[in-house]
């Protein structure tokens, strides 16, 4: 397709995006062009806002940002085979090479040849962005754009709650940033037996409810929620335990609230090490760990399309705010100065 | 304890049981005794009520009936551990050895030397059972009674549909018997992408909407399930299918509507040999089959249990009739007598 | 690459191959062209041979047959990422889109766009071969040729054999034909606690026995090995049953000989659809099914080529023949008129 | 049986333990009298032995030690099913109640009500021991006393490395204890890809090999294990890993040299808790952790059985001394004073 779009990119080697006009990206035969019907706001992309250490290695701009949408595909390459004109979809953010080891593996979102959209290719804000047919996922009609939109992060809590089965089981999830609201909501829609949160901002934690947590702990309130749990789990501690802080308080808390073989889900990143007494946390007690960064693709994509079709997992709660691109700066200001209250913020191009 | 309690047994070598005055039972010392709130008529007793051959050859009267149930602890044995006056409890319907090779396997609900209440062992049809420590299972309060009765064959459906996780997934059960219903119920409670039941009632179907199926199938009607499961899944067929009719061609719709990949579970008894098509049904398509008989103690009750307290499982509407003890006959009529609107019947000592 | 090569070609809508001089093929971006090393006859290449009616509606000739190969890469397109001059190859007989749904369940082998070599496009019995990277695997070089040509077959018996664990479990295989040989060994190389197989071809028996069987019946003979399986596990039955020959006595005797709560892998095709008692088979003793055709891509490649670097598992003793591409035709006799001894034979350009 | 035996018991308040005449252990209706043929010196036992404090919170003297061992039934209680005189068992150390929560989770290994042989009850350091039905495991007549004597311990290294599957996998363990060195055995009998084992004593590293690693790395060498272990994955790591050494360099190097979506399990126990990036070692490269403490009863000692029966795994390396029951204080010795070559100590009453 010709002609000129709105992008928000990465221009200038200084904190802030620039909202400028750019040439429509042309596809390779392998590729699709998507019109961008919402995109969201991730946290990473806070950093290539505010221009921290981390964003000054990982980006080289220009660049346009954002890795979270959906849309109509409004062109097809003539190598493309599964998708057609007017198909609405979404993508994960991972470009895979699908032949390296690591994908032979079956990890295909830990890629050793990984791009991502936004960071090393053109992003999502925008009103057109090209996607390989490999990075795609086709939405049902059923799906609100606004959901279309945050289907990655979804994919994310999805991936972290069920890589292992949680129906009727006891669920606690540490953290009420976006990931962690969605994955109570992954944990009620599963049919687990009790779903905890734990977080810090109360806001969140009316989210969290909405989203299907039964019990919400604050902590800024007297109650330990450690204490709190092992009670109502009559002393034994919880089956599964999701950890979507990465602060060491939360952290500790994980292991001191799980069941003797039970399950820990880490998924936040601490700011650094930790102390860590392995012993009681995982060895004498039967603890499995299971790490989580990302999506398996295409299965996790799978099951968070499974629950959004059984009306049981609707993640709209979880979404505070829309704006139009042009806001994009209004977005990052409420995911940045002092807005606790900012669940996930879509931009509409 | 000492006295005399009403039981209905079976006494005569012909059709019908008898209400009668006996012992109240007296305990082992690693047995409770259970004052019964609540008993239901579970199909297999049947066979005992109208006497036919296969009654003949499993039972030696005069013994107590009934193996499904559920009430409080009124005396407790000495080498009993973990249960006290007062407890609400109800049981797994086997007694097994737990030293036994198949046992050792894990696999106590087919032991080499079961026992079954009401079958070897006097059973619940009466005021008072004694039940051995190792087949007790501790109930919360919150379990209505009607429902603690049912714990043991809702433990099979949950067996037969959890066996590998359905969260996300479509589930077809074939099937609208009491446990094919509670099976719909505990497909929803779990997250279930869609679940569709067929069966041929149209009460029961209402029923099975009622437990949460999405769409039911009358097979009486002349729309095919197999054609329309398979064009509201794009072709692909239905990620697993519980066979609980029990019927040739329910098995054979079984394995003409699972994906590729898909899993079937066999739960149904056919009453006779089918002739299959391994080949497509099976290896060329890679399906797994799981037969399912009984339930994995403990770890299947772990789950009913656990879908209870989610709130997300309520298996009364599948309770259709409850009837004191002496109306046992009324309860057997309305299961054998063209009784098609029946589901299952409580009895209340 | 330019010039001719000598192909073994299906051109002649009749019984038979011809050995021809054809251009090498014309490598895309995504491929590389391999020089073939060893090149193996398969089972289903012997329908084209003959020209069933199978064939002449699986393939459209004229078309190099052949599927099985290894060999060395001789030039690289420009789009490939992984692979270079040099490398040493085989490949799977699958050529995969990665983009259908099927695919995206992780079952690429039964992709809905899948081409075979030598089926769908030109094949292995020749001297070159163009291969896309994403169907190529790397082979160490401690991997002798003649055994970088049977890894396809190979990869089939390993995903059959280790769908599910087999350390230190009583397995049996039915079938004494190359794969149900390949599948001994790997039962054995995994540390089964007995192998046994159950075939016809004495000399293939003794085969069998070469790659780790612990045990071998003859069918011919008088002794029954169902009744001697079940005799020598102390009436329990074996743990895991692999059934290879597709015969109706043989699926039947599979699940006669398992034990409850154990597993029977359906891998080999009967010529027509069985009998069979579902109830005692699968549902009473909670038997397991698992269907399986072809190879995971890749994780059982992973686990072939892992069994081969252990030492433990060499497929040699299965190839009773190599001969040179020329006398293909001697290859196709072996395999067809009477060549009960024949296991698997090699080709050599 | 009357009468007076020899045992080995802890009497004194102080370091050492004391040959002395007891009396024959009367049984219980549920438990069969074991006469023993070998026992086996666990570490365990020395904190009995030194008296430290671990020791004095542990056991209330009198009480007969040694919790390894195996034997003839010579008596069996009246309400024992499957034992009878003269069967060859072994046990395993602990006496599980099967009632409580834990047990039904399947978790008897880690019962709430758990009492271990030569602890809590009377132990095996003795002519004669009382062991309860539910114990019991039955060996086969080809397993040598010396090594029915050790299946305690074997199940623990047979537990830690098979708790997920290692066949054709890369398997590193580090430690040379005596369960270090059992685990080797039980890798390489499993089909391992390759089995590397980290030590510090050289003799323990020649009975590394011996079981069947295929590389082992000595601590006080130059030569940095995690270094070349990456190396021979090509960067990769290993699939793999089981820290059996409890030290903290160790435990650190676990995470260090397994790769991304790999499994490290947890056995040995630190001194103290440790520093630990979760991010980089858990999260990020998705690696699953698994506490591994004691044996699942029973499904792990059917592994180690089997095992055994397959002629693929021999202990035998690793029991480096045999003694008499009289000489226990050398046994001792040879487990504390410097004695780094020893292996698997056993009695021999």
């Amino acid at each position: 397709m010709k002609g000129t779009m709105r992008a928000v990119r990465k221009i200038r080697l200084e904190p802030g995006f620039d909202l400028v006009k750019v040439e429509i990206p042309q596809i390779q035969p392998n590729e699709v062009l998507v019109k961008i019907a919402a995109t969201a706001l991730c946290g990473s992309d806070v950093h290539f806002y505010t221009w921290d250490e981390f964003a000054q290695k990982r980006i080289k701009p220009p660049v346009t940002i954002g890795h979270e949408f959906c849309g109509e595909v409004v062109e097809v390459g003539n190598a493309v085979r599964e998708y057609k004109l007017g198909d609405y979809v979404t993508a994960d953010s991972h470009i895979v090479c699908g032949t390296c080891d690591v994908c032979k593996l079956g990890l295909q979102h830990i890629c050793q040849n990984l791009k991502i959209f936004g960071n090393d290719v053109e992003g999502s804000y925008a009103e057109y962005i090209a996607v390989p047919e490999t990075s795609l996922w086709r939405l049902s009609r059923d799906v609100p754009t606004a959901v279309g939109a945050v289907m990655e992060p979804l994919g994310g809590a999805t991936q972290a709650v069920l890589i292992e089965p949680v129906t009727a089981k006891s669920v606690v999830i540490f953290g009420d940033g976006p990931i962690a609201l969605f994955g109570a909501g992954v944990a009620a829609a599963a049919g687990a037996r009790k779903v905890y949160l734990v977080g810090m901002v109360a806001s969140r934690l009316e989210i969290a409810r909405r989203m299907g947590a039964n019990v919400t702990f604050n902590i800024n309130d007297p109650l330990d929620p450690v204490k709190a749990i092992l009670e109502d789990t009559h002393g034994i501690g919880a089956d599964v335990v999701v950890e979507m802080a990465g602060a060491p308080q939360s952290m500790k808390n994980a292991f001191a609230v799980v069941r003797k073989g039970g399950r820990v889900t880490t998924f936040g990143l601490t700011p650094k090490p930790i102390e860590f007494d392995i012993n009681f946390a995982v060895t004498l007690r039967q603890v499995t760990v299971r790490g989580v960064a990302g999506r398996h693709m295409w299965d996790t994509w799978k099951l968070a399309d499974g629950l959004l079709a059984s009306g049981k997992l609707d993640p709209r709660p979880v979404i505070t705010h829309e704006l139009p691109l042009e806001e994009f700066d209004k977005g990052f200001k409420l995911m940045t100065t002092g807005a606790r209250d900012t669940g996930k913020v879509i931009l509409r191009p």
